[in-house]
């Protein structure tokens, strides 16, 4: 039975578990990477963890999100970054460098390997051959400490690609056509591993746009071959020796097929709000543009830059249009200022702006009200521009070009005879803005600046604990309820003590105070206690202010997951009734936690002020216990690979 | 008795007055501009006087201080400021086209002219020999409808520049020493007139760069003579049309001379925290240097830029500083993008940033905590940069370009042979930012975001107010108390019904309600009231919210101008101590309020709830009078220069 790609990358990683479907295993992780806005948190959690050196083959600290500084916030968070990176032996992406996803395939993904980073565009290096999953902070902590990370054996899903593209059609209509045909939930769970004649017609560039937004689909992760296309462009950034050539056997099984024939795909477009609500160029051809953005993750290539600046050439940006042009990294801004690309873009009248995610992120560039805005990037989700009732558009650059000029949506077969963009055989070398650790790095120690707060962490669990009921909450309390996300806040992530004020604040503002006043406590919950999103920080300030254990109905999965990370107890009613039994401010008592825990998940929970014992389960895996015993994920994977017990 | 040159361009402009020291002089206008930031008021106002055509030959709405875009406001702001410039015949500037006064420059400043911004630094285009003078938007607004400027005919103070600048000196370095010399207040009440054989060694760029900082002096303006520099700069623009010869006659008078040996000066330094606190390079050697940053109105021509590259090229910028570059046209960095210049800084490590104001006005590259910071700007006031711990030097390019290679403040002298930069005959054309507007022009309207709301306009003072104290304060009352400004609040400047309810906040909640309550009423004020900023938004505030009168003890100059602008009346105290007979809440009564103001400008208070009289005075001139009587200076320009009465 012949394997497939996924199969052979993840049979040469892993290191516990069996590959079957739906099976937890571990793997060796080789690389990591993570960006400044998830950044500062997972060096936070580095530092907690406290290890000497990182234990993966490579790690890439980029700066890349919050590059605005408009305040001295992002500057120290850069700078924080820059020594954690040094003291753990990281390299180090200067702001201005580039796009963390776009840097590391020039610079550093290898095929056959295996890549794991805080952000959920890692995929993108799976255009290379190699297995890059985006996953959270503290897995991206965990996998530098230990070499490591867990996951569920996802499905493989082969896409067969045949024929190849008519002109003017991109390796963008691709994955959009795919978002068409699977939606953005027809991904989850599973690898998406391409194959057939048609890929070689697709540059590592192109098939990077494609697993970049494989993310799209909720895939795990998405990947293809490492062939000839694959050696030509890493001999272009002087690696051909990083090449192996790496595919699936003739015979691979895989879960499920899709063939696609290439020749079958018109100029797309993915319209207000989702990525997958795709219609043809075709049918929205004559709308009114306000706005085209070029550049982000998905789309700023060489040859992509090159097309826009081809089609710029000469020609200048409608009066009514905004074009804001953010290249991928410094390395591909050199070059195009070099060849005379970029002046072409200027005289235009492009705004060229940094290289750096930029409008993709909402970070700057946001457009007027009722805007229609073209993008060239992989998400057009509600508000996400930094303008509500704006409608976004997403596109390929040829369609971004041409529209720009025109002043609304256009079809780029209207120019006629397609553009052949040589790709030159050697990039040009560009390291001026990357920082290698040295190898002596004994003493060095992290700068924090006044908005950066250690992580926080928790002691190993009691046997018995005790305190008041601190707060009662009905059913469906969101993340947004436990822990506000919003423009004031969002400066603050890596400052808990600070996030700690504004904790439930939607529902009472005193909460805070009574947690400092009572050393903490506990706290009572309806139904689906922590739903919305996957905020670590909704289960990192409860900690930070002393919550030992929450009752509720139940659980959203994600939160129950980042209470458990966190040394937190998430305790279920075995009644429900038992809700009406515990109310605000009662003293709660739970002895013999520990040997309960581990003995039947059953816990006698004592409330003193109405002198009844009330049932509570607590539903979680083997592991799960480990991890609330250990005092948290953190202190869990110190106590197991080496690092130092925190009583 | 010869003439200056200051006094030949007045003498050619003067629309009424006499050209003596401190008299009131009114000038033709000929050009204006405006940028973003203040801008969208003036426009606002331009609005409210409902005129049909600008008076002037030439006006410029510029974008370039808010153009990060973070949110909707800028765009929105944008679109306004475009719409505006459409409506009323105003060639717009879309934003990534550059700085105003490096724009303005390069494209339509002209020797002998007349120039008003609203923008401290318009004085740049007095290196053309263009009388160019920083204005409030109020003042241009009323340019742009009337024509004309009314201002106080200034003193004229000769700096006359002999010998020639030393290899590594320049112009940069001038001002600095200058400033040096006089101080920030040495420039107050004077137009700056430079002459002297060293000049001719001065390019229109360089002394545009010292006109430019001519603001940190504090003067009027500041001016070079037309000659034939001059004329090779407009002919490189393409505008040698626009050239005359222009220059003070042999025995021109002045009120004050200086002497400066240009061979005498050596690179120099603004330290924090204010641009007069000198010192030089030599001194400040070695400082280690977190961030550098080049651009700015100040320095960001085409020679500038390129000594920057040609320091950088081959180089790399130290692995412990952030460089960033703000070219200050899209023409300038088209030309560094053709020449290769552009690639240079890019491979060095320089972060490109968009043209415009940028890191010079804290819109953006907030440096980190405590960093020092080397800035080729005009401005290091404290927190300026956004980061309140920065320490900013200003620097010319020259220093800076060595200081970010090096990592620590260094003389560019250790350089050796200075670089001649071959700057090109003609620079090159690029117009396709600017949107000149249509000679169709009816039934164009205003395009205002839901952030945007029409300028407030008061109603011809009336014979009897009426009304309750909604407020008592006590002595040295700030415009920051009036309305406050800080980061939350700035994106609404151009919302007053929002930045009223924030009027008074610090003092009292409440104020703005009680206004909407009671319908206005009266302030009761102590000495000083309204000291600290020019702001207007702190009488447009009281305005919109009905206040009629302000009783206080004394007035701040600025703010009691701004108050009669609006049409609220400042009301002085005869006896002090009636502060006391005047309480919260106390129903208020005037009466013959038109006559007495004409007649002798004393009034006399009543009382209600006191059953008393209180004598107060207005003490304005002649044309205050007016202009309380038409309802504030809107009003007044609508009456005196054709507009509709708005009764």
């Amino acid at each position: 039975m012949g394997k497939n790609l996924t199969y052979k990358i993840l049979e040469r990683h892993i290191v516990s578990g069996q590959l079957k479907k739906g099976e937890e295993i571990g793997i060796k992780i080789d690389q990591t990477l993570t960006q400044d806005s998830t950044g500062t948190m997972v060096y936070l959690q580095l530092e907690a963890m406290d290890i000497k050196d990182i234990k993966t083959d490579l790690s890439v600290a980029y700066i890349d999100h919050n590059t605005l500084q408009t305040g001295f916030e992002n500057a120290d968070d850069h700078e924080f970054i820059k020594s954690a990176a040094a003291k753990y032996g990281i390299v180090f992406s200067k702001p201005g460098n580039g796009i963390c996803h776009q840097l590391h395939l020039e610079n550093f993904g290898k095929p056959g390997g295996t890549l794991i980073g805080s952000d959920s565009h890692t995929p993108t290096n799976g255009g290379l051959g190699m297995l890059s999953i985006g996953a959270g902070g503290l897995d991206v902590a965990v996998a530098m400490a230990t070499g490591k990370y867990w996951l569920k054996m996802p499905e493989v899903l082969n896409v067969n690609l045949n024929g190849n593209l008519k002109p003017w059609v991109s390796a963008k209509d691709i994955i959009l056509y795919i978002l068409d045909k699977l939606t953005v939930k027809g991904g989850v769970g599973k690898v998406i591993e391409y194959s057939g004649d048609g890929i070689k017609y697709l540059s590592v560039t192109d098939r990077a746009t494609i697993t970049n937004m494989g993310a799209e689909l909720g895939a795990t992760t998405s990947i293809f071959p490492s062939d000839n296309e694959t050696y030509e462009y890493l001999r272009s950034q002087n690696r051909e020796g990083d090449w192996i050539e790496l595919k699936a056997d003739e015979d691979a099984v895989y879960d499920d097929v899709i063939d696609i024939d290439l020749g079958d795909i018109v100029p797309l477009v993915a319209k207000p709000h989702s990525p997958d609500n795709v219609d043809t160029i075709e049918n929205i051809k004559g709308l009114k543009v306000d706005q085209v953005a070029i550049g982000s993750c998905t789309n700023s290539s060489y040859t992509d830059l090159m097309k826009v600046a081809n089609i710029l050439k000469g020609k200048k940006v409608h009066p009514d249009v905004s074009l804001s042009i953010s290249p991928g990294s410094s390395k591909i801004l050199n070059m195009l200022a070099e060849n005379g690309a970029l002046a072409h873009m200027i005289s235009a009248g492009a705004r060229v702006l940094e290289c750096a995610c930029g409008p993709c992120i909402g970070m700057g560039q946001a457009p007027k009200n009722d805007a229609i805005s073209l993008r060239t990037f992989n998400r057009n989700f509600y508000g996400r521009s930094g303008t509500k009732s704006a409608h976004v558009y997403l596109v390929s650059p040829e369609v971004a070009a041409i529209s720009a000029i025109k002043g609304y949506a256009e079809d780029p077969r209207v120019l006629g005879e397609a553009i052949d963009i040589d790709v030159p055989e050697v990039f040009k070398e560009n390291n001026n803005l990357f920082i290698y650790p040295s190898e002596k790095r004994d003493g060095l120690k992290v700068k924090m600046g006044p908005n950066i707060k250690p992580f926080p962490i928790n002691k190993k669990l009691k046997d018995c604990i005790e305190g008041k009921v601190v707060l009662k909450v009905d059913d469906d309390i969101t993340t947004d309820h436990i822990m506000p996300s919003n423009a004031s806040l969002l400066p603050y992530r890596s400052n808990i003590p600070h996030l700690s004020k504004y904790a439930f604040s939607t529902i009472d503002d005193e909460f805070w105070k009574r947690c400092e006043e009572n050393n903490g406590g506990f706290i009572v919950g309806g139904e689906n206690y922590g739903q919305g999103s996957s905020r670590e920080h909704a289960a990192l300030v409860p900690l930070y202010l002393g919550i030992k254990a929450i009752l509720a109905k139940s659980f959203a999965r994600i939160h129950k997951a980042n209470l458990i990370n966190a040394g937190i107890i998430p305790l279920e009613f075995i009644n429900k009734e038992d809700y009406e039994n515990i109310g605000f401010d009662d003293d709660i008592y739970i002895y013999k936690l520990r040997d309960l825990l581990i003995e039947n998940n059953e816990i006698e929970v004592i409330n003193k002020t109405k002198d009844i014992v009330i049932k509570c389960r607590f539903a979680g895996s083997k592991r799960d216990v480990d991890i609330l015993m250990a005092g948290g994920y953190l202190n869990w994977v110190k106590k197991n690979f080496g690092g130092i017990d925190n009583d």
